[in-house]
């Protein structure tokens, strides 16, 4: 083993089937409420806007979701997925830690997104769904949904958060190539986006609101489902693929992580490498540390409220039981674009409050330092999102230095930074800011909390 | 085999030495020639710029060159690279061949070329340089070298053409973030930029112009040797890496490719790829149809001369004999910035004339028409410079399909065009040209080359 650098599984394999951690959860997550009827939302109310499928594995309490041929196909254009050794970091920080990275950059979008988008886009199709609407922030969801749909022949309607529209044009030309349809959010074309521009005309838009948009769509038009990139439990059973094979590869290797980080904003990469490890936390086989890592401009979990919240600025979700900061809140323009969310998935949530997980936030300017570490000691360039876990994969090797321990450190390159370096030219350039997050602020979104009585 | 899709090698498999071509080629390829001495160059006069162990390679007759242990563990970050069925471009396509493509966009820098950039930092360093200079066009090689040395903790140099300077700024933050310092070419820092802008202040620069003033840094400043990504012997050695992969890989399936497709530019992916095919043809093993295919803006093989001329635009390099389009030929602004070279590699420009390869060149509109094709059907955005690959395997395929015949297809898809947005962009808005080339631009350039007598 200390020779090699890289393990790739044989493509024989790849996973066929995904992990649902809902069947070895103690209790039940609570469920999803309507408040404007005061009770729990039914899965049918949900089949305005999802397939049928998907909201069967909403709520499934199956362990083992089989992946579905079509699906598997297409995964195999780029997983499985390498794990690497970071040799050459663990160098730098003279660390007697082994340090290892899962890398989902090598998706044709550049992230792990795509592990969702396929199966999501695949599962509308075969209910009879031509059409998908969804927002985007930084553009990596929206990415991935466009490719989904150029690989199954639909027509993808992207909410582009307006600020990263006019910023970001790269990402909108990517999914144009791929086929799909761009509007800057708020648009004309949404009564809610409609109402926010008149309100505030030059507003730069937030993914609150994009989310909004795109739910109106796909409620008022014709065979149009919505598709979310994050935060829901199929979301997150689709990113076990990660976690499934990491424990495979290190099955091979004869070792066990004994750190696992990944970043949060919705939950989903850091669901998709840590839910197959927990499994073994809740069976008391492993007692893994498991570290999700948030922007200090958006700490959810850190200082958030476990609580009721809906998922968008509009309300049309139904409220669900998460750790949130508000609906309403805003967090700073930090360049981890896919990071600024108000809540955090159920699931994620739900095995914070069981003591399974642990929770950090960073500020900006130390993450885009490790990332330029990174990318010079082992050469590929992480999103500034990714740049969260390798922060604190750094920060533990250096803790095992000074302890003297020789631990293994697993953590999710969630993505590549190649469309990212405006960010990383400011960083070069001294020009980014540590934002600082006044408590009233988050008290002042937490205020408008919906109420429910279950 | 029907049913899988991507081909990648055990890791132990990766090839441990490189193949030299020289050693199976009927005759030798002509020497390098120095116009000024009136005779061939030595190999002692290229040790002003190139290491001990380079220039050894360069005239090697060895069959094999094993990799150094150095070199290849860093090519385990990225190596084996996969080997992808194109399924969904053959529906497409409706045609019966089974298509195939190597990829060598999972390089930290996008590309095949830190294949060689990695290998010539290497041993560099261990000859006691810790200076590199280099020219790049449109960033793809200055990343590679600016990613090699910061592996190897060397200073790299590099003279970006300035119109690229300007208008790809990514690419230029990404070898910054890598630890390279980068100079608009021509620059105030070298005598001949210096001439260049007093005679032509606005020039936008050419890949000639700035190889002169990297060379000349080279020959001027302590400890600094000079880099080149493509056309010499050595690097087209170190690209073989490609081509070795893929014979393993189509070994394990039981197979062997009719049909062998590369861009060419200088030649090095192209060759890379196919040399250990030629291998085979010239043992006369296989009957391979190997095709390089190049821009119709720069159509070196098509349209040059096959004489000797020089690598650069201030006739300080050698001459080499190669096909030419003369070394003052300065190319339309195709957006394949990589293949805007007036020459082609000694070694790809002898298998050519011995007839082991064909050649076709294409306008731009109908290779990014062919681009687009491929990302829309599977997934991956190609570089500009590999459209052109994809197209010629595209018409091959549509022959297939009309002399109904099971061809296997195999083409190299050098990197992928995540930095080239700009460039799809402009083909989905109907911007792009396809420029014409009159053949008296093609004979005034060839009426300075240089006189050599043998």
């Amino acid at each position: 083993m200390e020779k090699s650098l890289k393990y790739i599984l044989p493509e024989s394999e790849l996973p066929k089937k995904w992990y649902n951690i809902q069947a070895d959860l103690p209790g039940e997550i609570p469920p999803p409420f309507n408040p404007a009827k005061g009770q729990p939302s039914t899965p049918e109310e949900l089949l305005a806007i999802f397939p049928k499928d998907l909201i069967m594995q909403e709520v499934s309490r199956e362990r083992w979701i089989e992946i579905p041929d079509e699906v598997y196909e297409i995964y195999k254009i780029w997983r499985p997925a390498p794990l690497i050794r970071a040799r050459r970091l663990e160098k730098a920080l003279n660390t007697p830690a082994k340090i290892f990275y899962k890398y989902e950059g090598v998706s044709p979008a550049g992230s792990h997104k795509p592990n969702t988008a396929i199966p999501q886009a695949y599962y509308n199709k075969i209910n009879g769904i031509n059409n998908l609407a969804t927002e985007t922030g930084a553009g990596q969801w929206g990415s991935s949904l466009a490719l989904a749909g150029t690989f199954f022949d639909m027509n993808i309607t992207v909410f582009m958060v307006k600020i990263s529209y006019d910023q970001k044009p790269f990402r909108k030309t990517m999914m144009q190539l791929w086929g799909a349809t761009i509007h800057p959010s708020p648009s004309e074309i949404t009564n809610y986006g409609k109402a926010i521009l008149k309100e505030i005309p030059d507003t730069p838009g937030s993914l609150g609101i994009a989310i909004s948009e795109a739910i109106e769509m796909a409620v008022t038009h014709e065979n149009t489902n919505y598709a979310l990139g994050s935060v829901l439990n199929h979301v997150l059973l689709h990113q076990t693929i990660i976690g499934l094979e990491c424990k495979k590869q290190f099955e091979a290797l004869n070792i066990y992580p004994d750190i696992i980080i990944g970043c949060v904003g919705g939950g989903s990469n850091f669901a998709g490498i840590a839910f197959p490890f927990i499994q073994d936390k809740i069976n008391k086989i492993k007692k893994t540390e498991i570290i999700a890592v948030e922007p200090f401009s958006c700490p959810t979990i850190t200082r958030g409220k476990y609580a009721y919240d809906y998922g968008d600025t509009a309300k049309m979700t139904p409220a669900i039981k998460m750790h949130t900061l508000g609906h309403s809140f805003i967090p700073a323009a930090i360049h981890a674009g896919g990071l600024r969310y108000h809540g955090m998935a159920p699931l994620v949530s739900y095995v914070k409050e069981l003591g399974l997980i642990n929770a950090v936030a960073y500020h900006q300017i130390p993450v885009f330092e490790a990332g330029a570490l990174f990318a010079k000691t082992e050469g590929i360039i992480p999103a500034p999102e990714s740049t969260h876990a390798i922060r604190c994969a750094i920060d533990k090797a250096i803790e095992c230095k000074n302890k003297n321990e020789e631990k293994i450190i697993l953590f999710n390159l969630s993505g590549h930074g190649h469309f990212d370096m405006v960010s990383y030219e400011k960083y070069m350039n001294g020009l980014l800011t540590n934002y600082e997050l006044p408590q009233e602020a988050i008290n002042k979104a937490l205020e408008e909390l919906p109420e429910v009585k279950l």
